[in-house]
């Protein structure tokens, strides 16, 4: 599938409505578990992508369209949200995702981007050169992995009670 | 974690929302699109979840608290919807799924279950004896599995896009 600006705003915008829709209400055991080890639970997500939404995906699109001869990215701090959510409700981080993210719309659709500047480029610290648009495909399909990872996460709870049937419930058998 | 009926049906109620949350409005591309061979697309899913609805879970429930002699299972038809779903809009499979699901949850709820029926047992035409809580902590797991998957094969629409960022993004490596 080609990149379609709008079809990428329309999804990004969903975001925080859908991951608000699967969380808000549930008591802390499914917000606060996570798959074992350092990996991350529901409310870990949230915070890493409010995160996002203030150092990542915008900042980065800025630097592309920028006239500034460094065009290089700050790397991305992926485990801010230890630090950052701490003393924070669920809600609470869930509102600044929802703020944040309707914002940086806004800004993204002021840029009024067209085909010529989805092929500016920007220096990834690792990648080298990126395009524009490999940078908003990408934050597309970053949102959808979290929501993806979120599911998951939860249906690993209940691994155990489910018996017999995770033999066919392959989200259980997914790789972290 | 151990199975909560309280929680799950809370969960249970949020799924037609959430996954309506993510497809309402999309373009067809994003709807109809598959992870390639006779894997499943966005709306082959929805019409997995209606059928569902309408012959598996809660029709099990019933067999498990009922005094019938024998509680074998229908087998469950996976490829029901690719018959039942023709000719029916997205919008419309939506609908059904959100009015089925919450006359099945009222039902879940009017069976008033404790922990003596959740030991109660019904024969998977596959696993042999299973207890109610298997097949309801099965029924939420199913859900969530659901809800990753759509976003996975969304997600895959633009792993070209993205350029060099699949390797960072899990739900890309993600096998089906």
């Amino acid at each position: 599938m080609e990149f379609n600006l709008t079809e990428s705003i329309q999804i990004l915008g969903k975001t925080p409505y859908v991951i608000s829709d699967i969380l808000k209400d549930l008591p802390d055991t499914w917000i606060k578990t996570n798959e074992g080890g350092d990996t991350w639970s529901p409310y870990d997500i949230v915070g890493h992508l409010v995160h996002g939404e203030k150092t990542d995906w915008i900042s980065r699109t800025l630097i592309i369209l920028s006239e500034v001869t460094d065009k290089t990215f700050e790397p991305f701090d992926r485990f801010a949200q230890f630090k950052n959510s701490k003393g924070k409700t669920l809600d609470k981080l869930l509102n600044e995702f929802c703020q944040l993210r309707s914002e940086n719309l806004q800004k993204l659709k002021a840029f009024k981007i067209d085909e010529q500047a989805l092929m500016k480029t920007g220096v990834h610290p690792e990648f080298g050169p990126v395009t524009l648009k490999q940078l908003l495909s990408a934050w597309v399909v970053h949102d959808l992995g979290h929501i993806n990872q979120i599911t998951r996460v939860m249906a690993k709870n209940y691994k155990i009670e489910a018996g017999p049937w995770p033999k066919y419930l392959a989200v259980l058998q997914d790789k972290l």
